[in-house]
């Protein structure tokens, strides 16, 4: 290879970061590039769930809704979030999942902009974006689901919404927001992100967004099932309402009135109930994020996943490995991602050999570099690992070969 | 009072379920009477929690969607909760929160009911019940929610489907299901029973209902904001779609096809990611109720609420205080509600010596009493403590005359 082994522990040495890895549990032996799956835990939350278990629900009890702050979880989580995204206090809630987060943006940008009756998603959403809206435009009724091509093309006086991914979560390409966005609004629609593979990977900025839905379980290493965010830029606060109306958003909550009435402001985007401990690894992570400089994270990301495509090439012409992810860091996400016609095989090899990385059909190999905790000897053993695997052909073993379910 | 203490502590000797008040938390010198609000904290759930974050997140990563069995987690704990509403496999799901779960139920009631407009919603729902259905109405648009006022009056061919809880929150009333699942088949529409105070507190039955939804948090005692069922008959499982369509209730989820086809069966109310860490508790409080006889619990809560009845009428010529529940064992479920003009510094008074129920305005005191864990001396305490606000006056405390948000 073109780098040494040396040169990449020097890069370690070198590296702002490398203090952090120490905050997180790594099993021995691994090479976790699946962070952009779901992110390792940071040793803080093992402490932080069991305080909230024990000593909030334990000790507190139902008191705890006041005493402990869970009914506002979703309102002072969010504030600790928004500068991950670019935004300020106030203007973001986290709860539910990203899908349900979809239904409150899209419902609410539906009523704020009466009349126009087509919903524009990217075919290369992650899919549960598109089902999401398929369900509610089928809901509904009199509005139409219309796929992206060239986005120009698409664009008309009769869209209310786009729905796009900034991160593409299998090519790994990021696109332009800033202009996305301003495109999208000069044609009188709003513009709804997706930022699932972008927050905790490089500093996301929304504030030309109208909204954008996001999971805090992949770069923000918030354990499984932890709770989405939504972002709603504050020119819309006043008169934006979703469809999700529950009492959590109501301006009243325990009047216990017999009507809807939305809260003031971004507290009108909860629903019910937070799942409470859930939020007690995503403030452990935070209380990491917060003394994190975005911008030596995006440096790192950038040489991790330059590092990795360099290396990579390498193998295209010896193995018909393909690089699937823009070479221009600008146009990437954290993220590379692979094609190689046996690419399940070949990932079921490199996992048995303790690098994880993970398989979207039909050939994708995808590989993510959590920057807080990926260092550059591990980029390099990965593709070392990946070559042994192509030159002795290992991913031919016939249990490799049988086609499973890789979640 | 018209019984001892001594026979109340003799009524615990007696008590077949005497042995469950150990696996529960319950900090000394409090009477807990908000189990219904939320319950105790099993012992177990503090290392089931733990568990899950550290041995399944810390160590097996992402590989615990399969390994650690998440993926399938909404299944196989609804399939665990199952028998506790006369339920069978593969017929309910976990997941989400309640507010969610009445936007399956109702917009999948909506799909089996074309053409039929009305939704009837209980007035005495709990408040959210009635914005989520206001909610989805105003987006869907030409249909009309409808309040119960008697329920033959309201009844017509225009009604899709009835929601209504089992257990009235405010009053602890217990409705007839049998009865008033038959008169709204009868009129052709689905009945929905919300099951939040019922679930746990004795056993129910929704043999005869087409869908049903509930919390796990108050008598499951599965912690704050732990995920909610949804119970659909099998007889609707082929024709049943839900509004949230989401990627885990896809046919096939990781084949990400660009269109939303329903799995077979109840997995098709999944939505996407569960709220892994929030199941943790479920399943350790579901550990304790395999062990537990539904007959038992019924009897000991009748027992409870009967004596706590006979002791609160005792204050009734004293100091006005007036039984809100009904007196017929069969028409309540596990809750005493009483009425009192100073209901909110009567409560304020009584927490503050140790005996916690809630308030709910105007003039409502809500008394709780899960089986598992309550004992008939907490009774007699209570009712002992509440006499003594009363004879003392201490509610007239300026402290307790302050008005705030009860929870």
């Amino acid at each position: 290879m073109t780098i040494s082994r040396a040169d990449c522990v020097a890069l370690d040495a070198d590296d702002p970061l490398k203090h952090l890895r120490d905050e997180f549990v790594l099993p021995d032996g691994t090479i976790y590039l699946v962070g952009n799956s779901l992110g390792a835990m940071p040793r803080a939350a093992a402490a932080a769930t069991a305080r909230v278990v024990e000593e909030e629900w334990g000790r507190q009890l139902v008191g705890g809704w006041n005493s402990a702050g869970w009914f506002d979880l979703p309102l002072t989580t969010g504030d600790r979030l928004a500068p991950l995204i670019g935004a300020g206090p106030g203007q973001v809630v986290v709860g539910e999942s990203t899908s349900i987060a979809i239904v409150k943006a899209v419902s609410a940008a539906m009523g704020l902009r009466p009349g126009r009756r087509v919903i524009i998603s990217d075919l290369a959403n992650f899919p549960t974006d598109r089902y999401m809206v398929e369900g509610l435009v089928k809901a509904l009724g009199g509005y139409e689901v219309r796929d992206i091509g060239v986005l120009d093309e698409v664009l008309g006086d009769d869209v209310a919404c786009v729905l796009m991914s900034e991160v593409d979560y299998r090519t790994g390409e990021r696109h332009d927001t800033a202009a996305v966005t301003a495109k999208v609004q000069a044609a009188g629609a709003l513009m709804i992100w997706d930022l699932c593979h972008s927050a905790g990977a490089f500093q996301v900025d929304m504030s030309a967004a109208d909204f954008a839905v996001g999971c805090t379980y992949k770069y923000l290493n918030a354990g499984p099932g932890a709770p989405a965010f939504v972002y709603v830029n504050p020119r819309h606060h006043a008169r934006a309402e979703h469809m999700l109306t529950g009492w959590h958003g109501h301006a009243a909550p325990f009047a216990f009135e017999p009507g809807y009435r939305p809260a003031e402001g971004i507290r009108r985007f909860t629903v019910s109930t937070p799942h409470v401990l859930s939020y007690a690894p995503l403030n452990a992570s935070l209380d990491i994020w917060e003394r994190v400089d975005l911008g030596q994270v995006r440096a790192k990301s950038v040489a991790l996943t330059s590092l990795f495509i360099d290396l990579a090439e390498e193998l295209r012409a010896p193995y018909g490995v393909e690089l699937v992810t823009p070479r221009d860091p600008e146009r990437r996400g954290s993220q590379v991602s692979l094609r190689h016609p046996d690419g399940y095989p070949v990932m079921r090899a490199l996992i048995d050999r303790g690098v994880h990385g993970d398989f979207r059909a039909p050939d994708i190999l995808r590989f993510g570099f959590a920057p807080l905790y990926i260092r550059f000897a591990d980029v390099y053993d990965a593709v070392a690992t990946l070559t042994e695997v192509l030159e002795k052909e290992h991913w031919r073993d016939e249990r490799y070969q049988r086609r499973l379910a890789v979640t």
